[in-house]
């Protein structure tokens, strides 16, 4: 044999192990989407939880990757969640109001808008490659007909289009429904029962048995899937199922925690029982901070973080996430990576080995070097509040373009979302611009946003210059979707869903007229 | 054989073993106690620091018993460390004043109260049975010759007496001495340099070196010893090495608590290095609250809890604490046991086979149950500040008889103690009297202490009636020590301490001109 015969055939097979490896790399692995309702950063004991009843969650950690800096796009829930399924900012997808500046908007049921046609969902893009999608839980981003999530990509729902609050009396207002696939199969507080009294309901139980079901149909079809599993049990009226009730030393509010831990537990185990845990992310995370307002008993916590839901400081838009995929994330690690829910769309269509659309701009960047190696890609992030860009964040540096929890007026009526907590000139009753002068914080020496820079201090200028240049690039190529959140009717709401006439549970549907909604905060 | 005999040959291998097993379970084992200065609740990662810097500590406590429910006996740092030593409560041992209502005092220079000759020293137990026993870092029981830790039961000192201020000109006031054993070797900013500029000192590389150095000489005479490293780093001037300087996030205050880290790694890497790890019982906590006076570059995090240093809230008394034990605390243990420094002594106490004096009332309890089996000893928790019991915690509440964070004057001349907080009728800048109808909070729902238990709920009846009992049989049995912190004088300054000659250090000492010391808060 000579000796280049022999490197060649060494070459060879150094190659066909290299494309062994890449392919193994890229075999596209099912999403499981773990997004929390209200939950904070502080819920978590791997997030310091004094009372450290989060077990699952925190095993989940120790094998996988614990993110410290990740965002929401948003510090209230539908536009998040809109976020989260188009990889794009609520200002670009729709889901925010210009009926008045900066006003956190959603989707309650008298809302006309919902997830516009031209905007492109995660799971349509999947199912090019073939994958099955299902949403469990909450969906949140419109409940007329058109806006469904069968419509949009995903091949199963469980779930509710809405909230769960209520019960209403069917008259002035519908219970909302709940939905299997496009058809209602009952009503909250009727077919679907959540003691308000009690906290008690078996909803998280349902929407476990939903996603092993899930799973293991797709696993016996040899599918590739996407699980969104968005349960709301944390969102008040907080609800656990009996056996957990009472069962916490946080209140209710902690007996629904540790149901969910227990069920991520159940979902992890069934991974591996499956045999395909190394071929699926699991990433948990939470839609928007939690809401002080409901706390203590309805209410989680943001622990070191200001404020909570509603507002664009840390404890509105700081979420505790986790990222599991064994054989492909290290155990154990830590991502300083600034991270946010929109990324999760662009990771996924890469490791799917798809591309993202490219006829629009997408707010979510492909994190699959910092999952699998661990790197840190420098971007900034985003904190907007309806129309309006308030806060951004570079580094371990945060500015506040304009700053604001809500008005005196709803402050006297009780509505605080930072209780307890006061910081001159930052946590802002009136609406306050201070974008020639934006406030510069250091989120690294202080996460809580309680002493900023000083303006005359050297660190400010530096810092403040690179912020002057991402923000004019920010502004200067944003087009600002068509909003959703504007136009309000009592006509549009869950009185008639798909459905239910089989279940003789249509109700009459009143005239259509409109208004501009009302977003007081 | 007999069946008897049989039976008794059984009988006898079986007591043999639980002999062996007790012997084994009784044989003494080292102690060493790691207390922090200043350092925060918040601070370590496994408690949730954002910046998670603190892999060695978590990983004492991922191979140890972590306490979310550890206390310390006073929110300022001479009683607390009184405390720590004693057994028993500041206002038993003496470590208090009079002068006025609920103030904390401590032991600046010019204070000429002490440890009193009558109380007894965990280490002046200890040695009865043979251990050898040294403090490394600060003392502040007292700088007066007769309050020495070699006079109380230490065989060995190598730090200082006061907190590291300074630089003084030696005229109006001089500079704090550092001692080894029973004489100065130098005084701080002369012979050991703080560079208040910069923040460099390499004073904790010298403390890490004392106890390294310490072990190896207990391990090579084969001595049980008791080692108290109670370095100071974390309290302001905030100080590092050169090589930990800017390696951060979170700025000096982060610098500092890294290089505390790595030193904690590196004793106990030394311990497993000597084979004694199985036998070194290893305490780690801090002496109160993070001094958010000083936050972000000087201070610490105390997380979801009320206000800080100085204060009677959460943040003002619970600490950070790991206990680690390899082969008899289990690994990756939770204790919910409310504990406080003052167990230590009794801890210590019991399992080096000795007996607490029983001459005198103790406030530390034997916690070997609870480290050992994870047992939970219900057991109240006392908040003092000065000569006023402020609240007490029984399970999961806290009950607060009187309120205060300190008055409208020093806040007004920016001395905040609650930064950024405000809890109305809480944090109070009056001293408020709530010991008629005192204000109840559930420290489980509620860890921030934001949300009060209403009058008129049933749960506050019902839990208030348990409160009356533990406080009334806890004032019914006080004898308070004789005040310790009531006088000052500039005569009894470390003008000139043991072994000034020798080094020519010696200073001219004042005429003695004492007076009633002012604490302010």
């Amino acid at each position: 044999m000579t000796r280049a015969f022999t490197d060649m055939a060494a070459m060879r097979t150094v190659l066909w192990l290299l494309l062994a490896a890449a392919s193994e790399g890229g075999s596209a692995p099912n999403f499981i989407i773990l997004l929390m309702d209200d939950m904070g950063w502080g819920d978590l004991a791997v997030f310091g939880e004094p009372s450290r009843e989060t077990p699952n969650l925190d095993r989940m950690a120790a094998e996988g990757m614990l993110f410290p800096n990740f965002y929401t796009a948003s510090p209230l829930c539908s536009p998040s969640r809109a976020a989260l399924l188009t990889g794009r900012l609520p200002i670009r997808n729709g889901f925010y109001t210009t009926n008045a500046h900066a006003r956190n908007g959603y989707t309650p049921q008298e809302i006309v808008g919902g997830i516009p046609a031209s905007e492109i969902l995660l799971p349509e893009l999947l199912k090019k490659t073939g994958y099955s999608s299902k949403i469990i839980g909450k969906w949140h981003l419109g409940h007329q007909d058109q806006f469904h999530p069968l419509r949009h990509g995903f091949d199963e729902w469980f779930g509710s289009p809405n909230c769960h609050f209520g019960p209403y009396n069917n008259k002035d207002r519908p219970n909302i429904p709940v939905y299997n696939n496009s058809e209602m199969v009952g009503r909250y507080y009727e077919e679907f029962q959540i003691n308000k009294k009690t906290g008690e309901s078996n909803l998280t139980q349902i929407y476990l048995q939903e996603g092993i079901d899930f799973i293991r149909r797709q696993v016996a079809q040899r599918k590739s899937f996407f699980l969104y599993w968005a349960v709301d049990a944390t969102h008040a009226p907080v609800y656990a199922s009996k056996e957990y009730l009472g069962t916490s030393k946080r209140g209710l509010y902690g007996d629904a925690v540790r149901e969910i831990d227990d069920s991520i537990g159940k979902i992890l185990r069934e991974l591996h029982a499956q045999a395909i845990a190394n071929n699926t992310l699991v990433f948990f995370t939470s839609d928007n901070g939690a809401a002080l307002i409901s706390a203590p008993n309805q209410g989680g916590s943001n622990s070191p973080f200001l404020c909570g839901k509603e507002t664009t400081f840390e404890g509105g838009m700081r979420e505790p996430a986790i990222a599991w995929w064994p054989g492909h994330i290290p155990a154990g690690q830590v991502s300083y990576q600034l991270g946010t829910v929109m990324d999760l769309f662009t990771t996924s269509l890469n490791l799917a080995g798809l591309q993202p659309p490219n006829d629009r701009q997408l707010d979510g960047i492909d994190l699959s070097p910092v999952l699998l190696q661990n790197k840190v890609i420098n971007r900034p992030v985003f904190y907007y509040r309806g129309n309006e860009l308030m806060a951004v964040r570079l580094g371990e540096y945060k500015a506040h373009y304009w700053t604001w929890s809500n008005s005196w007026e709803e402050l006297q009526q009780g509505i605080n979302f930072c209780p307890g907590q006061n910081v001159t000139d930052v946590t802002t009753h009136d609406q306050r611009n201070y974008s020639v002068q934006p406030l510069l914080f250091h989120l690294g020496r202080d996460p809580g946003e309680k002493y900023r820079i000083r303006f005359s201090h050297e660190e400010y200028e530096e810092e403040m210059r690179k912020f002057s240049t991402v923000v004019q690039n920010h502004r200067a190529s944003l087009v600002p979707g068509e909003p959703q959140l504007n136009i309000c009717d009592r006509a549009v709401m869950n009185w008639s869903p798909l459905g239910c006439e089989k279940l003789g549970k249509c109700l009459n549907i009143p005239k259509s007229k409109p208004w501009k909604c009302n977003w007081p905060h």
